[in-house]
């Protein structure tokens, strides 16, 4: 379980019933497990939860039934919480649930396209037969009980983090800055990308992490100049950049950072490309505060490179929300007018990474990476390391 | 990347493509990754691939492109793979590529209903607008191109091993046996449930893992009657069984083990328990064979419970299919008619986990766990570690 308080997740579950009633809809059924966990404290890894204007259901199968029921009485206790277990399978369960409601909203950005086919059928026959047994139902079952597609609802309220998820990301970025202060003094020449990226991930998990947020990237020499290399058999060697990408799940909570360094001493090149993105990352900070665009800020990093002629080594987005998921919105990166829908502007309470680099194949590459908050006034970030380039 | 040879690729690619021309289609979208890897070794984060009769598209982002690039000319190389890089989206980027085509499968299971009514719209404008220009083409572009539903098509491939996969699994379950037979003579009295998982997951990695199969489970005393309990601070204590369930992904295959010790001496009910799991094993693994029901070896685990009064304290399936994924096809477990479309009988190259387990709340619980192939002429059990019980 995580540890959102009680009154917390009330509050998020304020908003988002207000929503659902701005939609008309009767309940909403939400599948996607960041979701779930934002709305319940809920960390496993199966279940279903129906919101309606005053009831929340909970799915889950017996393996979790135990934990769920031990939470109550907790201060993290997800408030009114209706605990459903799942017999036969989850969707069978799910169409007994939603059987009294009519306007359903689902998740178009999770549900597959095979469960939204199976719901429904098996709540239209649902509805069919319980008009056949009532005369005065009317005859078509599809005009009673239908589901309605719905984006980002959960994901709306999350992208502006809560007092305590801010508390929660602050402790957790504050513990990752430790860890990533100590790997820079300890990480040696001769050491393969493999074990520096295994002792990386014991001392997030000794730092009281969960887990590694996602696979730990060590890439050295010309891996360097592959955004998301693999660790491998390759020793670090003189002459060597290497980008060293990790992060940590703290109470549910990722957060995500990166540092380059330098085998020996840096040469004029190394030194141009590294003072490069050092420029971008500052210059993308400085225009992070509420209301600013995230295209804006994107450029700000895009345009210190292409000034010193690196534009076009720099092939992904400036950062990505963080958060119970380790990408989420908001995504800070230049405008895709085919598919971003989201609106520009960042706003208080966003919380995301800074990630400039400078990929140059057969060469390598540096990136640098924090996480910043965006305050009523401007940006805090979170992260704290050094940005001197370290020579070992 | 995977390590596939190119020859197991293009048998796994012609047999796709006779599902695909069974069932009429001129394009199969593939964008579950676990079934991408399986088509082209690709380990990424991001691709689609569509397959046609005679061609193979795999589309990725720039973050890909070298390490695809790279592994042309390799003995792993993905034979007639096209790189298509991703412009704008990748679903941008999908849409330009099914263009020329009419019959498109997608992958039902995998595609969310946001992507599919994205695309359905997408096809159909771009349709309507090349009519408008051919005056010889027919009004109606919905005729001309259709996304059709799709089941399973790739995972009916997977489920079978083939002689590359067989022989990495048995690699990985070799080496899995040795970090469980270690980690069996290491652990401690004192210890946390915590501290023990990090030294599992070090061993993992430090025998060549790739990254632990999921978050490895240490439960001691009570919390070894919840089947799925998270490592916590609580200290291994005199009395306690302790659930261990670990497992590694081996040049991207997954294997998975659960042994049960106990802290001290075993008293009669702790042996009870315990040899009424084991015996759930031993009969569970001696009904595995080509042609057996997957329902009946169920029912062999599950019966040895039940005759000793622990069929209620057995909430889970015996076990789960093993490959690209920690679970996967073939489920052994009890029919479930309302969801369970798949064949009963289990055939050879088949690898599944037999897990037989039992949870008492309050007072603890037992789970042993072990991989078996199925094989042309009964079973052949990959994990090899004792099952003896082990007093710390």
């Amino acid at each position: 379980m995580s540890h959102a308080p009680t009154a917390a997740l009330s509050v998020r579950h304020d908003y988002l019933r207000k929503a659902i009633a701005a939609r008309g809809l009767d309940a909403l059924v939400v599948t996607a497990l960041p979701n779930i966990l934002y709305l319940t404290n809920f960390t496993g890894s199966s279940a279903i939860a129906v919101v309606t204007p005053d009831r929340l259901y909970f799915i889950t199968d017996f393996r979790y039934v135990t934990v769920m029921a031990d939470a109550r009485g907790t201060p993290h206790e997800c408030p009114g919480l209706e605990l459903v277990t799942v017999e036969g399978s989850y969707d069978v369960t799910l169409a007994a649930v939603l059987a009294p409601h009519a306007r359903i909203g689902f998740e178009a950005a999770h549900l597959t396209v095979a469960r939204h086919t199976w719901l429904t059928r098996t709540l239209h026959a649902a509805a069919a037969e319980s008009s056949l047994s009532n005369q005065s139902a009317i005859s078509n079952p599809q005009s009673v009980m239908r589901l309605l597609s719905t984006e980002h609802l959960v994901e709306r309220l999350r992208v502006r983090k809560d007092e305590y998820e801010i508390a929660t990301m602050r402790e957790a970025a504050a513990r990752l800055s430790a860890v990533a202060t100590g790997v820079l003094t300890a990480v040696r020449r001769g050491e393969t990308e493999r074990d520096l990226a295994l002792a990386i991930d014991v001392r997030i998990r000794q730092a009281g992490f969960e887990r590694a947020a996602f696979d730990t990237i060590v890439a050295s020499g010309p891996n360097a100049a592959l955004p998301h290399a693999r660790p491998g058999e390759r020793t670090i060697t003189e002459g060597d950049l290497v980008v060293l990408d990790f992060g940590g799940v703290y109470d549910s909570y990722c957060v995500d950072l990166s540092r380059t360094v330098v085998a020996g001493k840096a040469d004029r090149r190394t030194r141009e490309v590294y003072d490069a993105v050092l420029e971008a990352r500052r210059s993308a900070i400085a225009s992070v505060g509420p209301g600013r665009s995230r295209f804006e800020i994107d450029q700000a990093a895009r345009g210190a490179l292409e000034a010193r002629g690196l534009g076009e080594a720099f092939g992904h987005g400036t950062g990505h929300g963080l958060g119970i998921e380790v990408h989420e919105d908001p995504r800070i990166s230049r405008k895709r007018p085919d598919v971003d829908i989201q609106a520009p502007e960042v706003e208080p309470g966003m919380i995301f990474t800074i990630e400039p680099g400078a990929y140059l194949p057969g060469w390598g590459g540096v990136r640098i990476e924090d996480d910043v908050l965006v305050t009523d006034t401007g940006v805090d970030v979170l992260t704290d390391v050094t940005t001197e380039l370290i020579e070992l």
